[in-house]
């Protein structure tokens, strides 16, 4: 039985209106959440570790609702660029040279990144996701991997070696590790193929993880080829009928937006992507005043170029204000917990991360507020969100695992993870 | 004679056009840039001081073209809201209180800030500027100190006074201390006092440092009472006549673009604060592309919350991609232009610094990239840009002197800073 308690703490539990908690503790055993509230227990009281958090603010660990990781490793390779001739003349000639290693280590290098700016868990669509779920077994984080299932490029991959591989990932990994499938998207899976994923889906229990309506291009493409919107699209294959994490959403009418919300789709918002590659503005008040579920993804490192949740929040907090034209949409407390509950719900995990709650996993965080920057301190949610930075974290953990502490990787050899998967970025990009 | 030499680094000069310099070496003497290139000299050269910058980047100072200092006391105090009811019940009512003493405090929070974001310099408009100038002499850094010409508060001051103010400070203090007259904005103030204070920036040679165009309604408001558009009134009254430092400039037409272009205005474009008080998006692209001399400001930190320019580098990269729908526009080398030479050309100190050239001012900070999210370095600007953050400088100097390195204010005691600042917040916000 391994016991942690972290203390002296300002707990944010993220639980429905809950406020913040001065002076808090959280204990788990096992990995399992199994007390927070205002401190209770004394140092002398015999747990296997003991954490002071010096007035840092605990938190949930945050949920990084889309990336491919991998894409660490063509981190500001091709910037600036229309999306097109990005993916074509760029990313796409690119990625054909991968081989699994280097999925492995690009992978690794994001979870360094990730631990480090507070994020316990993401929803990771790649190539090679075996090399992926290595990966992350060996990182100590939570992940939900899924292969991409492509249409229109080499693909090596069909639905049932995708399912067969996840069935074997469920099979074989620690719970932390929670395989999805992963059809790219409506306009680039034929509709056999996604109504095989539904169906797999369905009766093996698995999520769904697809991009959807991210560009005006691709949903004119599937009304031309379908006559239908993309949302509609799906619905009628069959695939909302599964559990779905849909990236993006760039472009949905208010009928769409209805039926994701009424559906329980879990809408993964990635507002920096969107920025950079021109995709345009999700439409995420409505979203959320119509009680869709909504968390925040970073998207890949190439489109992004950070996998940092906390400044996802601070973007999704800002952009929509200045889009819409009004400053009382996306509150500080809405952009977190789009990080945070709203994420793990997006994902589908809400009862087991997201909030901290007795019978949770221990997956969280400790932010400092020490610094000039995020002094004084008047509204907490406000400082984490529109003040605060990745670098302000002090701690993760999973599981009551501690991953991270103060630049200091405990279980990971972060030199040598940024030193190999250097050596893949560099012969990948060499021309 | 003090000789400091900075050497082991990767320089970014941000003259025109001028790569990356690998192994590149910078020699200040008495706070002037005597050298920089190539490693030249070596250690036992006998210099006053030498700092290995460990292979970081080695950038200009950082410029920050636009900002309220002192109101980092209200940093996350009122959020969220509209503009009317976040001036007129929150910031105004509080404002209201401020002693000389807060003002002091205030703006030593905000250096403290900025100097650990690599920000060497600032255009400051507040009330009590006296106390912000002091503030400004002991933190060490470079500043553009005014005071608030406003026509519709109970203002402490008028343009003979400011003026005044403004001569004894540039009698009194070092070089560094560049003061300006700061009349608020076109609708805030009467003609006669516009005019008043270009007549008195032309006679002693200050520039002025205005608000403009910075809502619909603003414009709207001056349009109606004198028939013309901010740009053009301002032109009639002959303020332009006066190198002036605009902030915001979010609602211009094309004619007031090539005026501003044409006339030499520096425009201080704020992103963030432009987002998160719902004010519109500038059209920086179309500015860029005509030519007018564009500088990134943070404004205050209650409508930020940050003073950080990589942050508000990276934000105007991607917002403008958005908002255009074209991915190519505000690229990362223009971002960074924008946040070093812009802000300086902005701010009429383009001959003193925002570059590394001999003869300028050894203004500088280094930023490490050894972290994983700053790995693998495909491109220096995009990396700066879109993966770097405040928290990777390492390393911030002002005419030669270090000011901040790894956490550590050599000439500061940012304890005393935070804690003193923090009664003064306490105590303007207590209700």
């Amino acid at each position: 039985m391994a016991t942690l308690r972290v203390h002296n703490a300002t707990m944010l539990t993220m639980c429905d209106g809950a406020e913040p908690i001065h002076g808090a503790e959280l204990v788990s055993v096992d990995g399992v959440i199994e007390y927070v509230g205002p401190e209770r227990d004394q140092p002398g009281d015999g747990f296997d570790e003991q954490i002071d958090a010096g007035g840092a603010v605990l938190l949930p660990g945050l949920v990084n609702a889309h990336t491919h990781l991998a894409m660490t490793l063509l981190r500001g390779f091709a910037d600036d660029m229309p999306l097109q001739e990005w993916l074509t003349e760029k990313i796409w000639p690119t990625e054909a040279g991968l081989v699994e290693e280097d999925v492995y280590w690009g992978t690794l290098l994001g979870i360094l990144e990730m631990l480090r700016a507070g994020v316990t868990c993401y929803n990771d669509m790649y190539h090679y996701p075996g090399a992926g779920v290595r990966a992350a077994i060996d990182g100590g984080i939570r992940a939900l991997p899924s292969g991409v299932l492509l249409q229109f490029v080499d693909e090596r991959r069909d639905v049932s070696s995708a399912t067969e591989f996840a069935l074997q990932t469920r099979e074989t990994s620690p719970e932390r590790i929670v395989p999805m499938l992963g059809p790219h998207a409506p306009y680039s899976c034929t509709p056999e193929m996604l109504t095989e994923v539904a169906e797999a889906a369905l009766e093996h229990g698995f999520s769904i993880h697809i991009h959807l309506s991210e560009t005006v291009n691709e949903v004119e493409q599937v009304e031309q080829q379908t006559g239908m919107k993309p949302v509609a699209y799906l619905e009628k294959l069959g695939v909302l009928n599964a559990h779905v994490t849909a990236a993006h959403c760039v472009h949905l009418d208010d009928g769409e937006i209805a039926v994701l919300a009424e559906r329980g789709v879990g809408i993964a918002h990635c507002p920096t992507s969107n920025m950079k590659l021109a995709s345009g503005f999700a439409r995420v008040p409505d979203m959320l005043e119509r009680g869709a579920i909504v968390g925040l993804g970073t998207d890949g490192a190439s489109s992004n170029n950070r996998l940092d949740l906390l400044g996802e929040a601070r973007m999704a907090a800002l952009i929509h204000k200045g889009y819409a034209g009004d400053p009382r949409v996306v509150n500080a407390r809405q952009a977190l917990e789009m990080a945070t509950i709203g994420a793990a719900r997006a994902i589908g995990l809400q009862e087991t991360i997201g909030s901290l709650e007795v019978g949770k996993r221990a997956d969280f965080t400790l932010v400092s507020m020490a610094e000039a920057h995020n002094q004084p301190l008047h509204n907490l949610c406000s400082q984490l969100i529109y003040a605060a930075e990745a670098g302000d974290v002090v701690l993760t953990a999973v599981d009551g695992v501690v991953l991270y502490e103060r630049g200091a990787y405990p279980h990971l050899d972060a030199e040598r993870i940024i030193a190999r998967a250097n050596e893949s970025a560099m012969r990948l990009t060499r021309s």
